[in-house]
């Protein structure tokens, strides 16, 4: 198809196609002539799929091309969930000094306490020293106090997500299921999670 | 003390602190003279705080905007939690006619199971229904087959929320920090559930 019907296919506009193109977010068609090129099924799945990482998984065009990329090494589904680091936002300025130790001292003994491996330099590893270090940035410490409680809801999820990844055919990608299901499950957790607190806040606080 | 000050004190620079100003994510200074301000603690702690919600929360300057406005609005303590909707990427276009359907018939059973309350055109509603309609968009529906199971562990989580805001002096902005804790804390779930699938991935696939 072209690039017009492409748009209508998917409900993008050329303009906004020709932005993926050049941002690298969607592989080029097959040139049919100087310029114009063919687009198949193919683009037409994955420019959905650049939406929905944008729109809903909330994701910057750098962490969209990241996602992408893990999506097609399709060559490690031995450690699929490993993979699935992607998305993140990643702390602007590296974490140092006494935020990180700050930071380290609070997460060494959950993750030793629940057999996860801590990484220094690894992008999970420094996005949760990110995350830790904001709390004590805004002086709001004592709001991560159930830190242990939140880990092991998180090992309780992983757990879900690893019964999902394991439940696909293999035909399919389970590694494209892994990743969109991480990155796009964070934005359908995090509305429950608020849906969850009207509920538990309602029910406490209603005289 | 100045803007120079402002901008030291707060590892912000100048520049950066004039946007905000212009978004409205900073209030003015106390104008001393016709293109001199003054600056306050206040403002130091605020720009740490948007700092914190877009690095760190990944949110738009819009969405910080909602978060900074539920936090000045500090009036509905009663029900802490049911205000902490914000920071919520909202789909772009409304979910309509078969993408809707579609999640309703998906979120409505586990809803009525667990007592959440559905409120169409309320933010979390609309959210919520964008990013199930997601998985819908990008053709892999099987991918929230377990969502009875994400949706035990997000009122687990919301349990845990709500004993942290109980904890909380009445000293301390509540409303603060409920919603510091929620964007924030989505941040912090999502490096920690990566950490665990990485750990629950490598011991049941490691030969």
């Amino acid at each position: 198809m072209r690039m017009a019907e492409l748009s209508s296919e998917s409900g993008v506009p050329v303009a906004t196609i020709k932005y993926y193109l050049r941002e690298g977010l969607l592989p080029p068609g097959e040139r049919t002539s100087p310029n114009q090129a063919r687009y198949g099924e193919h683009h037409v799945r994955r420019l959905k799929l650049v939406r929905a990482l944008l729109d809903i998984g909330g994701l910057t065009i750098a962490a969209v091309r990241d996602v992408l990329e893990a999506i097609d090494d399709d060559s490690s589904t031995y450690r699929v969930l490993g993979t699935a680091q992607h998305g993140l936002p990643a702390p602007k300025t590296p974490v140092d000094g006494e935020a990180r130790a700050w930071a380290l001292a609070k997460i060494e003994p959950v993750a030793r306490e629940r057999g996860w491996r801590l990484k220094p330099g690894d992008p999970v590893h420094e996005a949760l020293l990110g995350a830790l270090a904001a709390f004590a940035e805004v002086e709001r410490r004592e709001l991560i106090d159930h830190l242990a409680d939140y880990a092991e809801l998180a090992e309780r999820m992983a757990e879900v997500d690893l019964a999902t990844v394991s439940g696909l055919s293999s035909a399919e990608s389970v590694v494209e299921g892994a990743v969109i299901g991480t990155v796009l499950g964070d934005a359908l957790f995090a509305a429950m999670r608020r849906l969850a607190q009207q509920k538990v806040s309602a029910s406490r606080f209603t005289p």
